[in-house]
């Protein structure tokens, strides 16, 4: 039996219309997003009021925005990204103890199945860009060495472009590499030093940014996932200090503890050398 | 210069983070929307805290619902009908004073440029179903009758069809006319009763609905578009008395004021009539 108040559309009580009609044999959880979704969207329209050329014109966006996506771009992932969701979800999903290393956006173009390397390995197979050398150490919260972690690591090259995107001009893989770290906890691989690029621009999400008066540009990064038994696995970057774009990467993927060193190092094999530990957190912390 | 407690992404201050990003040129609409969409939106996410698989189904989700959208089909609005946000934005704009006839959903199966007709005409031009006479009056909020105005009307067929959605089987147009009404503000047509239908349930907000345990069926109803001279515009239906679905309309369409009784009438020359009254509302009232 519907309650009287909300049997029927009332501007009012709209939440309660929507809501009162999920059925009872509907999942839990699913009845409590969808709930705090009605929720949370009616008072959004209610908050500005929104007009009806407006939602015509959100309609038309979403179409847009799911009709470019196919195999090779995901457009709602975009949209997501340059309004801080994937950001947002990966925190609440990923909360860590003070001191251990923080998450950050997996982004688009990892790759599974590359080859573990010795460490040391140059990932740069064109032998393109400013080359850096990447060491640091894998410990546990208390500074012990976390020895068998694998390190999953990818960049863009000098044009800012990852292997991926250019499977014809460069070799495949290119910057990409997985090392497993000895007793010691220490990894070395030599790279590019990573370069600043646009995310793509050229669809809604990208009309959108411009309409803001926001540049679609991330800072330069190198990728890294890490991954050891016992631990939580980390899904991270490492940024370049002094970048452009570290207050306004078009993703929100800056952490301030994530901003890493990158130090000329003219008299040295490489031209650059950044120096980052990972420090991991044992599974089962919040 | 960027404030430096937003300069990077943390969990508590996410929203500022995002809205603090808009550019000094962005109109201040699109910026109070935006703005307003990414606080709620956030907020959504941390009440439920959305784990990353949901964020993955949602994407697939709207991606889907995209994908399936295409000239004949708007699944986003479908999208937005069954969550109540289609009223709920008819509502805001659409506020009348006491009495005044309501609007609701204007549907995807009105045509524009459909003929005038002679006040009595009979709109079913297959003859397929209980015939039904519709009358009553155009009056504004005072009970004087307005003359010149515009009755825009469609319905379902028999079957539950608009004939839009059946132009193999049906006369085109069939079930549709415009009157327009004389000094007396009288109007009068013969139609068929209509009859409840589902909504197009074969994709992604049909399979929503199934997992929510939701019906996809609206109550039986008649379209009107009411316009008329120095009035707002009226888009609105009458729902049928005593139908099933009155209190469970899939996208929410039903508002008490708009029951019309449907009267058997067996001596008469038709099986049903409804009588129903137009309450204008003068432009500029709020």
């Amino acid at each position: 039996m519907t309650d009287p108040a909300i049997a029927y559309f009332t501007e009012d009580a709209s939440v309660a219309a929507v809501t009162a009609r999920v059925g009872e044999r509907a999942d839990p959880r699913l009845t409590r997003v969808m709930g705090a979704l009605v929720t949370h969207l009616h008072a959004f329209i209610k908050d500005v009021e929104l007009t009806q050329a407006e939602w015509a014109l959100a309609v038309e966006f979403l179409t847009r925005t799911g009709q470019m996506c196919d195999g090779n771009r995901q457009e709602f992932i975009l949209l997501s990204d340059v309004l801080g969701v994937s950001m947002l979800v990966d925190a609440i999903n990923n909360r860590r103890p003070d001191g251990a290393t923080e998450n950050t956006v997996l982004g688009p173009f990892h790759v599974d199945g590359v080859p573990d390397l010795p460490m040391g390995t140059n990932i740069s197979r064109d032998g393109v860009g400013e080359s850096c050398l990447f060491q640091g150490r894998v410990t546990d919260l208390d500074g012990a060495p976390v020895a068998g972690a694998r390190i999953d690591v990818w960049s863009d090259n000098a044009d800012g472009f990852y292997d991926v995107q250019q499977p014809e001009s460069q070799p495949q893989p290119n910057n990409r590499g997985v090392f497993v770290t000895g007793a010691d906890g220490r990894y070395a691989f030599q790279g590019i030093k990573p370069v600043s690029y646009p995310i793509p621009d050229d669809g809604p999400v990208g009309q959108m940014l411009g309409q803001l008066g926001r540049h679609p540009y991330r800072p330069a990064h190198m990728h890294f996932i890490v991954t050891a038994p016992g631990h939580q696995t980390v899904v991270t970057h490492t940024f370049v200090k002094g970048d452009d774009y570290l207050t306004s990467d078009a993703v929100f993927g800056v952490k301030k503890t994530l901003i890493a060193d990158y130090t000329a190092t003219p008299e040295g094999p490489t031209d650059w050398q950044s120096t980052f530990d990972f420090i991991m957190t044992p599974e089962g912390t919040q």
